[in-house]
């Protein structure tokens, strides 16, 4: 999401949606009615960032990125301490992707903590809208309840032709969001990572405590680095412990500026998009245009589907079905101006 | 020429071709070879900036823009009562076009100051190279010697058909450039437009006095604004007194956005164009585009032809072929924000 986000300002910290508040607080918003508490797990660099904007969260921080598993387990353990209840249920949810459709996002959580008290790992699948490359998908089984379905296989990011065929065959995309009991998500960590667990248990126990900084430095660096999809879902989907809920939640990892168009067209492709003043941007001749000025007039004739992001440093100009191309155009950035990334 | 070009900061005070100095400038040091004096005639409004790109030139300011007849006749007039020689040759030419080949310019100049002294008012004419609508064209008649013909008439700018039929019989492009004995161009100038002659004569008169001033703002408004080719050249060719020097310059009106692509192209119609700091524009799978950065830096990803031009408080987005729409869209900015025209 070049230029608008950067290393030092990553995209969960900024307003994509145009709704005033950034992508991150949106997801806290989402989840505050139904958690008794959110907990945010991040970098250290982002850790005051994070916490300005939702001051109402504990922020749990990272001293290096170790893939979500290690960040999930410890803000499972860290609330497990703070909240030592047999069934206390916990959710995993990224913090940069965009839900349109929030009252199925309810509804589709109020049934996952349903079944997440029942003691599955639960997620929520996402009906593919085409056939994506850039995701994994899920595989569903046998229903379990009405909605609710055992998942046979993660299956990983596959090519054009796999992924037409899993679209055919009902599969869903893995938006990454899970469901569970803590003790069930930590007792499958302890199952298939024993180390992992290890670590991250004593990380746990020395958090609310003066220890925390001695033993997070000493820990910390030796944990193994693997996401939560890898490290429990496919093993103990492989087992008959994960269970899907399908939901059209409108949602999207805005993985590129495409997706921010898309989310922001309201399904009329050819309409205008300015993220900011409307009145700094003249858009003409531009069907699908996607214009965000910072501070200057920008002027756009003639060219359908149309990206052009300014911010305080930099311009993007490209189209949408180009939009794939910006990272590797902002690598190649890297070598002029390391300081623009 | 938006967003660079301003109505306070027209395309002469401007650097378009890279060459780091301005059209005028450029337009000025063509001619001081071949001159004993260049002269300026430009608006009030703009008389500081020009004597401050070209400190050598005299300026003379208009009150208000009256074309172009009255402001060359006011120039001849002026110098001819500085030089009072009855052989003195003046030429007219614009501050705002591109001449890249400057041999044959040269040439051509030295060719049309011989058949001026002959006493013909002597045109430079450009062999087309498309059949464009944007100009009048020139019909050369027989030859008077070797390069130069009678003109047998100035034709108005014309669709497309007619354009192509030009082409084809020989006619020559029209760039507004002259070339005349002082006393030739304002006897024709009596001849055609009596009132004319009289007001400009007036102005002259007093110019070099005390009473400048007095004379400037009684007389001036009165004038009639007409353009020389109307006024002068049109008449003077039908009555077989214009001639014609065919020469290829490398001429360019600089129109639009197209035209500073074409020129810095050099005959490469994918070649890119940076114009200023080429490290602030990284251009990827963009053919033919032309990109100006100004204080930010641009990323132009997948738009052959793409045309990105930021200025300090604008940024223009479209492709070559739609060069032409820019006007109409600054126009509509007018509306919008009256302050960036």
């Amino acid at each position: 999401m070049w230029p608008k986000s950067r290393r030092s300002n990553p995209k969960f910290l900024r307003d994509f949606t145009g709704e005033g508040q950034s992508l991150l607080q949106t997801t806290v918003d989402r989840l505050n009615p139904m958690a008794d508490e959110v907990l945010v797990v991040t970098g250290d660099v982002h850790a005051s960032a994070v916490q300005d904007q939702v001051p109402a969260c504990a922020v749990l921080t990272e001293p290096s990125p170790k893939d979500s598993m290690p960040a999930v387990a410890l803000g499972a353990a860290v609330l497990r301490r703070r909240y030592p209840l047999e069934d206390l249920v916990v959710g995993s949810f990224a913090a940069d992707h965009v839900i349109t459709n929030t009252e199925n996002f309810a509804a589709a959580l109020e049934t996952a903590l349903a079944q997440a008290r029942e003691g599955d790992v639960v997620t929520i699948g996402i009906p593919p809208t085409h056939g994506a490359t850039a995701y994994g998908y899920i595989r569903p089984g046998a229903e379990l309840t009405p909605g609710v379905r055992r998942v046979e296989a993660f299956v990983e990011k596959p090519d054009a032709g796999t992924a037409a065929q899993y679209v055919a065959s009902g599969h869903l995309w893995n938006a990454g969001m899970y469901v569970a009991r803590a003790s069930v998500l930590l007792e499958a960590l302890e199952r298939f990572h024993p180390e992992l667990a290890e670590g991250v248990a004593a990380v746990a126990e020395a958090w609310d405590t003066p220890r925390r900084r001695e033993v997070l430095e000493r820990v910390w660096p030796t944990l193994e680095a693997v996401s939560i999809d890898h490290a429990i879902a496919e093993p103990l989907a492989l087992a008959g412990g994960v269970a899907v809920i399908r939901a059209d939640l409108g949602w999207s990892d805005v993985g590129d500026w495409d997706a921010i168009a898309t989310i922001h067209s309201d399904g009329e492709p050819d309409s205008v998009t300015v993220l900011g003043e409307e009145d700094r941007a003249l858009v003409i001749d531009s069907p699908g245009a996607l214009v965000a000025p910072h501070d200057k007039q920008v002027v756009v004739v003639g060219i359908p589907g149309a990206i052009v992001i300014e911010s305080d440093d930099a311009i993007l100009v490209t189209t949408r079905d180009r939009a794939q191309g910006v990272k590797a155009a902002v690598e190649e950035l890297a070598e002029l101006r390391a300081d623009l990334l």
